[in-house]
């Protein structure tokens, strides 16, 4: 039988809502099911897009799991959480699939506040085992809970993120039984980097490993000095074993976390014979389990990090459908990734550096063209920023290039290690705002409410590529630090590569003058834009306005905001971000100290959580696309006229 | 000779101004000096307090690289940096030590600002590594920089921090000459938890490893099988060896760490020996040195908790000074930590969890009563945080207490581990405000703005030690995650055991009326009492105001700060903590967007940085001690007169 016709595709998982319904499978069935999911990660993603190579990689792993736990009851705590949409299907979700991260569909990571199956939100790396080992640890302690079994699935990325070392460091410090289980797929979303990666290469490679230990164990087994007694001697000498035959020490066990592995992450029938043998055991384990990223997918397994998160695609061919950068505008990344070349060419002591993301972020053009010259840390935001600290105080001048909601990773690194020195750091915040389909783990919301209260932080946000690329170029001319927001996607110009020329900081400028305006409309960064079209909206309505496009958050343009109540009745600010502590605060914070009355309405992301769904649909959302922008200052137009 | 009389004392250091003047001596004067200084630090501490456990046990290994090491061409960074006075004597700063800690005096900590010598901020734990490595790769590129040395001095407590896992992860990517030297001195503040730190005792103790491995070396060598192609089998065979004898592998070879130790780092001539021999090999490298808190001084070597930070003593008894926790008021930590008794034996699933500092938040009082319920997980707040989040997601009611300028580096952990999830974690956050003698890296000042941007969290700031009990009790019955700030130092009342009663979110108080009032002051936490002063005065002076305890950041009280501009002509706000972002600028937003136009004065920490003094001295200089609301105050009431 051929797994990959439609008709066995169906047969299997069709009958198949919740976990008990897969327990009630035979082992022997699950290697087809485990085909059957594929085809329909396939299907679906094909159509509509989503996390796709690492989805593939894990769908083994979650049948196992799912078929030897007894989830939910059990916990399964996912790390990042885009390898488990297998997870989402069989779970009760299978039918929501095809509206995984739109609007009001499901979202694209486990997510508590969607399924009790998510025991755990993940979206960013390296929280897992922390997670897992508190539910462990309260289950010891709470009344009918004691048998419930908390399972964390971490990445080989994820793991080299310091707080999965800090919960490796406590997962034996008090009674639990916690599983971890390493999924070794040799890949973060680019390469990954980092002395554990290659340690956990050694580990896996060292094929000869078990097969000696085994041959010790019989040894002394027929020795007769396999007694409970001598038994962490063995293990001891196991492990010496082990190190000598794999070059390295195993890290976990000297962490007090028995390890198991590595074993073949595709065998779902070995998986389960493993599970189960271990299930049961007392104190942290961690079994190491080898996949493939796009298993089951040719063209992925071959590329696995252009099969990341593919966006469309031909299922039959593999062929990529609407990726084409080279006639539209560029990714604002590009911009940021390209201007950097041009400036380390300039100037020997520009350096680059990003956190797991050389592509996300395509600081990869930097890596492509001087790799010494840019540092990939992995997955590790607050070294990356303390590191740049360090390259800055040697004379270096680092751009450190990370997203915005993983920057708050690195809140107190861009504090204590870089801004109370002053060192000469430029943060180029990528994904800030609104990001999509990512959704509430992946906007960028709050950067410029955590940043503004840092002094001596220069903060801008760039409405095109051109203000980005003369920002990018004035840091380098500044003693103290800059940080740069810009959104995902595309940038406004297809032609954009223009000379770099000097900007002067906290000055704003007007951008759309229409005769009489009463209202001034100040807009940070690239809401520039929609800003304009409701500029040009409300004239033809007959209301004029003003338009400002403000650059810089911090400092403010105050020339620029205390000459506003002499000219206007008005203002509207529009940031993409939040509300709180965000750009529209500091205006009225400023016009109020510097003694003015003027009325103001800020849009921007008010004070909740935000759900996943396109960008445009979000903004809309929250009131501050073209359309709200329009209703806003025809609302503020209004209650002017009746006063 | 006795080392300890005046005399002798003041022989060699007297002489020594730079490290040139040290590195002038014999290797044989070491130690006399290295008992000079221990001298002139007991001289000093006893009477000027400072951090002395530390401080004692760090002068042997200090002399020894300031006297191997060319620096401060050469770099150290230190981890903390609180043992690192030895470090400032001997780099020019002897003169100035009396006077450390004190306004405009020298740090307690080493400050770049300060001295070329101190190359790195120091004060937050484990970023040493992280820095230390972008100095040694940056200077590998800088021409006429290539020979410069870097060497990282980190604790065993530090050491466990995600961040510097980060940094030796990454510590072998790129070519380096790094040496990292890690201070075994068996204990953080309090003692150390982890795995790690057992894995370090089992190091330490295995007295028979290095022997062993000698033996090992020179039976291969008489074989003439030790060559350089057979280096790396060695070395892999002496990692198994040590393996078996220490009963673990080493962490830090598995990490690509060229490892060396444990040897005795008060034997200042042998660690002069030792790195000489180490100091010009290639590749990043880690020294094990074990030291003793306190050393030179018995009754700290005794017990180094009590000696970490021991306020003022008589050098002779060792008897501390006006140190009585009795006939005062408690300190805010003990109210913290007395009623978290209190609770947990009200509900059974009322869990504590701290970050290396279980008596700095006397989360002791929890752990010595019922130690399964106090966590303390050492130093890794982002653990912290995320771990409680697990706690709270199986069903505990965790609090989380750590300092505020510690919990930036959990700022992502709140986010996304708790927040977003709406799990109901209280944090306590201690050491809010402006904290005195420690300066700049240590005040809390921006929590208030970092925090209030996140959805859906109650912060709420008590005034008194009843209020702070309230809103724990509050707390419990609370769904979603709630943030209490409290100060360092005393509260208010010596008879504070008050019966917790509910307390409504978001309700503020009047706490002082006075007929005719135009003014209102609107104060948030214990500022109220420096409120309560300037209000009597100013009322003496003529100027009635009324006083608001506004107790709540989050959620503002609305109706309360809507009622003002009916009632008074200005407002006035007093915070502890930085304007940009904080209570003043909510109100004036609030008001704003209430559609009032009402002046209001914000006081609080302005948009600088801090430095050290003492509490009062720093509230002075920033205007919002009792001088200063009288002071703007009038202000306030002669410009509304003029008007």
């Amino acid at each position: 039988m051929d797994p990959n016709t439609d008709s066995v595709y169906a047969s299997l998982l069709s009958d198949i809502n919740s976990p008990s319904d897969l327990r009630k499978l035979s082992v022997e069935q699950l290697p087809r099911l485990c085909s059957e999911i594929r085809k329909f990660l396939i299907d679906h993603l094909s159509k509509n897009p989503g996390h796709f190579a690492s989805s593939m990689g894990a769908v083994d792993l979650i049948v196992a799991l799912h078929y030897v736990y007894n989830t939910p009851d059990d916990r399964l705590v996912w790390d990042v959480g885009h390898q488990a949409y297998a997870h989402k299907i069989l779970t009760g979700r299978k039918d929501k699939f095809e509206w995984q991260r739109t609007l009001n569909g499901i979202s694209g990571f486990p997510n508590p506040l969607e399924s009790d199956a998510d025991t755990f939100m993940a979206g960013h790396a390296s929280n897992s085992i922390s997670a897992a080992l508190g539910m462990a640890i309260a289950d010891k302690s709470t009344p009918g809970h004691e048998d419930r079994k908390t399972v964390a699935v971490i990445g080989d990325a994820s793991i080299s993120g310091g707080l999965a070392f800090e919960g490796l460091n406590n997962a034996s410090n008090h009674p639990n039984n916690l599983l971890i289980i390493l999924n070794d797929n040799d890949m973060s979303i680019d390469s990954n980097v980092g002395a554990l990666h290659s340690y956990l290469s050694d580990l896996t490679t060292s094929a000869g490993y078990n097969r000696i230990r085994n041959k010790m164990a019989g040894f002394f087994r027929r020795k007769g000095i396999l007694t409970d007694q001598r038994k962490r001697a063995i293990i001891r000498f196991n492990n010496s074993v082990k190190s000598l035959v794999s070059k390295k020490q195993n890290i976990f066990e000297g962490l007090n976390i028995r390890y198991f592995g590595p074993i073949d992450g595709h065998d779902v029938i070995k998986l389960v014979k493993v599970l189960r043998d271990i299930k049961d055991m007392e104190g942290p384990r961690l079994l190491h389990i080898c996949t493939v990223k796009g298993k089951g997918y040719k063209t992925a397994e071959e590329n696995p990090a252009a099969w990341h998160a593919p966006g469309r695609f031909n299922p039959e061919t593999g062929e990529k459908i609407g990726n084409n950068r080279n006639v539209q505008p560029p990714l604002w990344q590009d911009v940021f990734g390209k201007t950097l070349v041009e400036l380390a060419r300039k100037n020997d002591n520009v350096v680059g550096i990003t956190a797991g993301m050389l592509s996300g972020t395509s600081l990869a053009y930097l890596h492509d063209t001087m790799p010494e010259r840019a540092f990939d840390v992995g997955i590790s935001e607050g070294h990356a920023v303390t590191f740049a600290g360090g390259l800055a105080a040697a004379g270096k001048k680092p751009f450190v290039a990370i997203y915005s909601s993983f920057l708050q990773r690195a809140y107190d690194n861009i504090i204590h290690d870089v801004a109370i020195q002053g060192l000469p750091v430029t943060f180029c915040i990528d994904r800030a705002g609104i990001v999509g389909e990512d959704g509430v783990t992946h906007h960028g919301l709050f950067d410029l409410a955590y940043l503004n209260c840092i002094p001596g932080l220069t903060i801008a946000c760039p409405s095109d590529e051109e203000t980005l690329r003369n920002i990018m170029f004035k840091s380098l001319s500044l003693k103290s630090p800059v940080a740069i927001r810009y959104p995902r996607g595309k940038a406004t110009r297809i032609d954009w590569e223009s000379e770099m020329r000097d900007i002067e900081t906290g000055k704003g400028r007007k951008t759309a003058a229409n005769p009489g305006a009463r209202i001034a409309v100040l807009a940070l960064g690239p809401s520039l834009h929609d800003a304009r079209k409701a500029v040009d909206i409300l004239s033809k309505d007959g209301i004029a306005t003003d338009l400002y496009d403000m650059i810089w958050m911090k400092p403010l343009d105050i020339e620029l905001l205390t000459s506003i109540p002499g000219k206007y009745d008005a203002v509207v600010t529009i940031e993409d971000g939040c509300l709180t502590g965000g750009f529209g605060s500091a205006v009225i914070r400023q016009l109020k100290s510097s003694g003015f009355d003027i009325p103001v309405k800020t849009l921007g992301v008010p004070d909740c959580w935000i759900s996943h769904g396109s960008v445009g649909e979000l903004k809309h959302i929250c009131g501050y696309d073209t359309d709200g922008i329009v209703a806003a200052v025809k609302d503020l137009f209004t209650s002017l006229h009746e006063k």
